[in-house]
């Protein structure tokens, strides 16, 4: 039997029994695509699972549909990282939504997605969408004051999105928003990575004058336990609770779970606090 | 390096590098106890991680203090399992509890927990606290009409624990406690042990009038998703969202937590729900 285990610290790993695997090395990194008896396929990058057919729901829901939901009127939503695509298949459940750029620096995670991951990737070709493969560093310096919302879909803090988790970076999306415009992001686990989680959400607080950090359930990921950021200067997040989510089909976000978001456990909201 | 592997199912598991091993053999089962460098001492039951010295405040937070809130006036408390005595421990911080029973089958779970776990175990030889070595079963048909709160604490529905999850049990559960009186017990991963939850639920369900169930990470169970359901014939839970918990010195249940307690995500509700 083929066993893979990410560890996820040095410490403690998850591991998954595996049919099939496929590896690849990009310009960036190693990408694994494996097929698993128990998650179905999952995409790997530097030996951390990104994504699988099985839980990806989860993230996609969770990362996108707080902040569209937020906004008044989303029209133009940039997805920075997210080449598996799920992300931009979330965003297309929004019918006011006309224009997605997703901003993935490599090219081989959207071949790869594209190829095997068909259930996650498959509507990169929407026509709404626009993929570009730039550092999303640069990408924004070419663009301001001109989505209404950008989603911050990133591997961990070391590697290729080590850049985009620092307070230049957050300064930089901010100038790309609109004056109304709202920003999320997965800001790491708040249980296994406390020093990636606290200082994400810190860097974000001193850029945005609001923000509100959320976890969600995510198997797969670190502790099973994952965060997400909402920013935004001129939006509180407040009428977010009352949105009716009935026509994004979701399999994870229910009323109830919108409506009770920021409901964080003590340790968690200590180490924002504190 | 020494690797300790729960499989949580035949295809996924929980990894974690371990420093020191101890290994006793009872009556009922193969017992562990780990040294482990992430989450401190582990407990081990046939395999299935138990409880741990890093996140078991979570599962006995959430195991106990929910029923115990709902309840007016809890005076006498049952724990069934929960040897290692974290739960008991949870209890004892309600001021009005003045009995409480652990009945636990496994006396060498008593022991071994007393010896290596001291932070967890700690407050079984206080003074309101009566230990029983006895099978739950048994236990209860000698005690009819007569707690406020009974507090399921048990290892997965295979093993010892296998009868303590039907609806048999759950009869007997509920005629040992008076009118008013509410269990609250833990119902397993609504994600990778969906039969279990969802068969625990609707014995649960079929028994007692009202229900509800809700969830809390734990990093160190299956898919870190986990599943409490609390019952009661005359007690709706409406209450729980408005009581005060200061003076329980949690670390995971915040009032947030506590206030949307039974928003659930759509998946898992409509495991509950079919």
């Amino acid at each position: 039997m083929i066993w893979f285990t990410e560890y996820q610290t040095k410490n403690t790993g998850l591991t998954v029994r595996v049919k099939e695997s496929r590896r690849f090395q990009s310009e960036f990194q190693e990408i694994l695509l494996l097929d698993t008896y128990e998650y179905g396929k999952m995409l790997v990058l530097d030996g951390a699972v990104q994504t699988t057919e099985r839980d990806e729901f989860i993230y996609h829901e969770m990362l996108a549909h707080p902040a569209l939901l937020a906004h008044q009127n989303p029209k133009r939503v940039l997805v920075i990282g997210g080449g598996d695509g799920g992300t931009v298949r979330e965003v297309l459940k929004h019918s006011t939504v006309e224009e997605v750029h997703l901003c993935e620096i490599d090219k081989m995670v959207i071949e790869v997605s594209k190829e095997y991951l068909p259930t996650i990737s498959g509507k990169l070709n929407d026509g709404k969408v626009t993929v570009f493969v730039e550092d999303g560093n640069k990408f924004l310096d070419e663009r301001k004051n001109y989505y209404d919302v950008i989603l911050l879909d990133l591997s961990d803090p070391v590697g290729p999105a080590e850049a985009l988790f620092k307070r230049n970076f957050y300064q930089k999306v901010k100038a790309s928003l609109r004056e109304d415009g709202i920003m999320a992001a997965q800001t790491e686990s708040p249980f296994l990575q406390e020093e990636y989680f606290k200082t994400a959400v810190q860097e974000i607080k001193a850029v945005f004058k609001n923000s509100q950090t959320y976890l969600a359930f995510i198997p797969t990921y670190p502790a099973g336990m994952w965060s997400f950021t909402l920013a935004s200067d001129n939006n509180d997040f407040s009428t977010l609770k009352d949105k009716n989510i009935s026509n994004l089909n979701t399999k994870y976000l229910s009323d109830k779970i919108l409506n009770s978001l920021f409901a964080l456990p003590k340790f968690v909201s200590d180490i924002i606090e504190k």
